[in-house]
C-alpha cells in the first residue's frame, strides 16, 4: 500500500458543560486528504486546495502532527500530503484538528498501523499546539476515535469514547464572521465561582449518564454552560435569537461549537435537525447575515478510508 | 399495615472529584428506624436510642422530613417514630441523612407508596436543612435509591441513579474527632481557578463513565479532587498516611466522605477492601487516635425493610 485517501472529519469541542474535555464527530463534514509514501524522507504537503494555508511543513498543522508521529517512530520513507480543506478555518468545528488527525492516521496506515487511534491523539495535539498555541485533545480525539470522547485528563492523557445514541444529529450553523480562538480564549475569566462550576459538572455527569443510557431528554437537560457561554456568546450576532429558535424546534439543546464563531444544536432524529437548521437559517437570513448550514449524524468510526492504492 | 421496622443506610457524599453532586449508598452501616401509625394526627419522635437528639418534631431531622412529606399529602392519620442510632451524629457519612430518609420512606410505605422513591428526596432535604443549613441531597439521594447518586441540578431538582459495579467495596475510617459541617464549609474558596474547575469536570465525566462501563480503573483514576480536599484534609488528622497507604493496599481511589472527618476507600473485591481498613486502622493505631472502621459492599437498593406488621 502506497496511497490512502480519506475522509477526516469536523467535531464539536465543549458541547456546552464540557468545556476544554468533550467533542464529537460530525459525520459528512469534513476535509479530504491523500498521504502517499515517497522515497524522498521527511514530510512534505504538496497541495493544499480549498485554503490559503503554508505548504511548508513546519509552518502546517499536519506536516507539524506528521512529524510528531514520525519522531517516534522511524519510518524507512518519507510522506507526501493532499489535503482539500471543506472545513472552513476558523468556523469552531476543527478545521485544524481535521487535518492534523488527518495526517497521523494516513501515516500510520501506511506504515501498518504501529499505534492505535487512540495513541494518535498526542500527535495530532502537536499540529493543535501550532494552530492555537495550546496541545488540546477535545477535536482531534473525536475525529480520530469517533463518536463522543472526554478528555479526563490532560497530564497523564487519558480520554475515554463514548458511543453516540443511535437517533442523535448535530446542526451546525456558521456565521461568516471571524472570531479567532485566541479572541475567544483572552475574554474568559482565569476564576469562576465554586456555585457554577458544580453547575457545571453536575451537567457534565448528567451529559455522560445520558449518553450511556442513551437518554436524549438528559441529554438536553445536560446541554447547558453557564461558565463559558454567557461571555463567549456575545461575540456572536443573534446568539441568543438561534438558540431559542432551536429549542423551539424540537432540539435537545444548543450551545457555541468550539471557541465559536459557530452554533451547534442536537437534535433525536434527522427531521428535527433539519427542522432546526431551517429555523436558525432564517434568522441569519432576516439579520443579512451570510452562514453555512451543516446538519450531521454522529459519525461513530471518526475518519473514513476513502481509497487504498 | 400499621407498622414499618427499616434499616437507613450510611452514605459517602462528594466521592473526591464530585463534590455537592455525587453520592453513594452503603450496605452495612446505617440506623434502624420504626414508623408506625397513630391515632393522633402530626407527628412524634417517641424514642431515640444511641444518640443524643431532640425529640421534638420540629428540632429532629426526621420530624422535619416527615412534616414536609404530609404538606403535600394529607394522611387520615399520624405517625411515630423510633430511632435506633447507629451511625455517629458528625461522622461524615450522612448521620442526618439517614434519619430523614428513612422517616419519609417509612410514612410513604405506611400510605401505601403514594410518592416514589426519587419524589421522595425533596422532603429528605428539608431535613438536611434543617441538620446543615443547606437543602443538599447528596447523602438523602443515594439513602433512598441506592446505588451512586449524580444530582444533576437542584433547580430543577435533576438526580440520577446509576447502578455500581457488582466488585465495588467501600471501606470508611472515622477518626474520633469533632468536625462540624459549618466548619468544613467556611475554609472553602468561594471561587476558584477555571484550570482546576476543568480537571474536576473532567474527573467527574471519567467517574461516570468508569460507572456504567464497571471499568474500576478508571473509577480509580477519576477519584481525584484538586478542590476541595487540598483545603479541607488539613482539617483530618492523617489524611495524607491514610490516603498514601490506601492505594498502596489496592485501593482504587480515596477521599473525604463528605465534610469529613471520615476518609473513604472504594476497592475493587471485599478481601482489597479489607485489606485497605487494616492498614487504615494501623495508622490510627499509631497515631493513638481512636477511630471506627467499616467494609461495605455499596448498597443498591437503599433502604431495605426489616418487618412489617
Amino acid at each position: 500500500m502506497n496511497e490512502i485517501k480519506l475522509f477526516s472529519p469536523a467535531t464539536i469541542a465543549n458541547l456546552s458543560c464540557g468545556f476544554d474535555v468533550l467533542g464529537v464527530c460530525l459525520d459528512n463534514v469534513g476535509d479530504e486528504m491523500i498521504v502517499r509514501k515517497s522515497d524522498v524522507k521527511g514530510v512534505r504537503i504538496t497541495k493544499i486546495v480549498g485554503a490559503d494555508l503554508p505548504l511548508e511543513t513546519e509552518k502546517n498543522v499536519s506536516g507539524v502532527a506528521a512529524l510528531a508521529l514520525l519522531d517516534e517512530m522511524e519510518a524507512d520513507c518519507g510522506f507526501e500530503i493532499e489535503i482539500y480543506k471543506k472545513i472552513k478555518a476558523g468556523s469552531g468545528i476543527g478545521s485544524s484538528a481535521a487535518s492534523s488527525a488527518g495526517a497521523v492516521f494516513g501515516i500510520n496506515a501506511l506504515l501498518g498501523n504501529p499505534f492505535s487511534a487512540a495513541a494518535l491523539v498526542k500527535f495530532a495535539m502537536q499540529g493543535e499546539k501550532l494552530a492555537s498555541g495550546s496541545a488540546h485533545a477535545d477535536n482531534v480525539a473525536p475525529a480520530l476515535l469517533g463518536g463522543f470522547t472526554l478528555v479526563r485528563s490532560y497530564d497523564p492523557l487519558d480520554i475515554i469514547r463514548i458511543e453516540s445514541p443511535p437517533e442523535l444529529y448535530a446542526t451546525v450553523i456558521h456565521p461568516q464572521i471571524e472570531l479567532k480562538t485566541s479572541d475567544a480564549r483572552s475574554v474568559l475569566k482565569q476564576n469562576i465561582s465554586l456555585k457554577s462550576a458544580i453547575a457545571q459538572w453536575g451537567n457534565v455527569g448528567g451529559l455522560v449518564a445520558g449518553l450511556y443510557t442513551k437518554d436524549y431528554d438528559l441529554i438536553g437537560r445536560s446541554l447547558h454552560d453557564e461558565i463559558v457561554e454567557p461571555i463567549r456568546s456575545v461575540l456572536i450576532p443573534g446568539f441568543d435569537r438561534i438558540k431559542k429558535t432551536a429549542k423551539e424546534n424540537g432540539a435537545l439543546g444548543s450551545g457555541i461549537s468550539g471557541s465559536g464563531p459557530s452554533i451547534f444544536a442536537l437534535s433525536k432524529g434527522k427531521e428535527t435537525a433539519e427542522k432546526v437548521a431551517g429555523a436558525m437559517c432564517k434568522i441569519y437570513d432576516e439579520m443579512k447575515l451570510p452562514y453555512e448550514i451543516h446538519v450531521s449524524k454522529i459519525n461513530d468510526n471518526g475518519i473514513k478510508v476513502l481509497a487504498l492504492k
